[in-house]
């Protein structure tokens, strides 16, 4: 047996819709969280595509999430509208939000969806390029659970706090950056240890609070923020307007409610997102023309790219080469779909 | 004569203000740049203070800034808020478009107000002070020039791009952050080039776009962003959202601009700047708690603050004891508000 699976992307999207449904996920609900698996695997970003599937099925196995979460929509002022994702996956509850706050953005000029209760951590760039694709300027942040010291500290309490944006182009898909605000994501830290390679400075703490190059002492210890600082005040601002403002949890609180719970898969994280969206023809009409400008200029030094066109022009190569996947995973969600 | 001056922050206040008038500028206009650089000298931020107040006066004199601006406020649509700064300072400009943009931020629940020609880029944290003493959250970014490469490239095309972001506090004053985003404030290198000591690596590049840990180098080469590659995203961003989206010049724009002009002091800049402001109970009432309660959680963690802490310690301290000034600055700010 070959050690991956070829796959279209019909494939992978007909397969994880299965897989969801035959897990209690509503149709709705499966038809959103496909779509971002697919997305995520046509684009080479992994860690969201059918990697997390599993993981995905067994949080609605052990009922931490509602699979067949209705999320409830609110007007709160003439710019801001809340949503309860109520416990369910976030982003079906954003594509509930999405028309309500698209239509405020565009009439007012600014607007702000703003997410509580979410039951897990989206790609971010998949749902600020919704928002792009609509002529939105994006600026969106989540909070999750505690894997980070604050600058000085050294002991978890932010999450890997993710920040995306999102600007429309002329003729082009949006350029959209989406990243943690900690050093590293975990997952680079955890490749590290099983490959036996050390860390750069910065990324983590052992658990007696020093600095460490060995990723098996960042695993027990605490991740840093990116950027030193400047970073750590970053990553206020994220759990701050994330989940400060919308009323979901902080990521400490979080966590605390998750340990209750005996772990993480046992309960649920209550977690919070907000999204800033701008009309970007609000303050004048060549906007459009200025992003080109600008972008022309940063591409004329060598070695330089815009974020985003990686993962862009992987969608394009798989469109018609399709993904790999490796046959254990593929194995895996064959068997929750069918037992 | 001894080596500084003490005053009082009055005493900063009427030098300041006397200065700038006897300079042309308007006597509205100077009360303003005067608060600005009294808070800085009593938040112990010297850089925004009298320092600053020689080439204040210089820019005017050589016509290249226009003390008597008028700022121009027009209103963009429900939550859209821009001003003209015809060529003035920019805290003038703010102060015209802030009872208007905190009107709409609290009856629609998000507002910006947007900058263009901005004549100089000031201290950010005073201004997102502004809009926490009003109750909002702010976020903040502004242009200048072009000072810094973008990620993989060797050449200068973004400026320092500050942000600030500002959190009302119950009781207390507002949580305030603002930094550049290039990986060190340009002063910076200059200090580490006078007093003989080596930069870390990653603040700069030699003018043959080589890492460099020596100063003059730096000096001669370009200054690289915070954090690497998330923190040339966030650069990106603040170009598009401070310049892009309002009508003010990208930095490379206001470099071409001023190069044009014939150097710094030649031209001028029209720099841009936005400020997202946030009604912090548009979504729930709590907010105010729970920001104590997640600043506590950080405070609990010996070795971390607040962000901005260190300033208003700082404040406390000079009300009463004043503040110390250079006495060739004094003397040179004396010699020009007299002659």
């Amino acid at each position: 047996m070959s050690d991956t699976v070829h796959m279209s992307l019909d494939e992978v999207r007909a397969l994880s819709t299965e897989v969801l449904i035959a897990n209690g996920m509503s149709e709705a609900n499966a038809m959103v969280i496909a779509d971002v698996v697919t997305q995520a695997e046509a684009d080479g970003t992994h860690s969201h595509g059918l990697f997390r599937v599993p993981g995905y099925v067994t949080s609605m196995r052990s009922g931490r999430m509602d699979g067949k979460a209705v999320p409830e929509v609110t007007e709160k002022s003439p710019g801001l509208v809340a949503v309860d994702s109520k416990n369910g996956f976030s982003p079906p509850a954003i594509m509930a939000g999405k028309p309500l706050a698209i239509e405020k953005a565009k009439s007012q000029g600014i607007a702000a969806l703003g997410l509580r209760n979410n039951g897990n951590l989206n790609a971010l760039w998949w749902e600020a390029e919704h928002f792009g694709d609509a002529g939105l300027i994006c600026l969106t942040m989540s909070t999750s659970q505690s894997f980070v010291a604050p600058w000085g500290g050294n002991k978890a309490l932010f999450g890997t706090d993710p920040i995306a944006f999102a600007c429309p182009r002329a003729g082009k898909p949006p350029m959209v950056f989406d990243y943690a605000t900690s050093a590293s994501a975990r997952g680079e830290i955890q490749v590290a240890a099983r490959e036996g390679h050390s860390i750069p400075k910065g990324w983590a703490l052992d658990k007696d609070g020093n600095d460490t190059t060995d990723p098996a002492a960042a695993l027990e210890g605490v991740q840093l923020p990116f950027g030193g600082h400047k970073g750590n005040a970053i990553m206020i601002m994220v759990e701050l307007l994330s989940a400060g403002l919308t009323g979901g949890n902080f990521c400490f609180e979080a966590q605390e409610q998750v340990d209750a719970f005996g772990g993480h898969d046992a309960g649920p994280s209550n977690a919070g997102q907000i999204f800033i969206l701008i009309d970007p023809k609000g303050f004048h009409e060549t906007f459009l023309d200025r992003v080109e400008g600008l972008f022309g200029k940063i591409l004329a030094q060598e070695g330089t790219r815009i974020p985003g066109d990686r993962r862009y022009a992987n969608r394009a190569r798989s469109a018609t080469d399709g993904i790999e996947c490796q046959a254990a995973l593929h194995q895996q969600i064959l068997d929750m779909r069918d037992g």
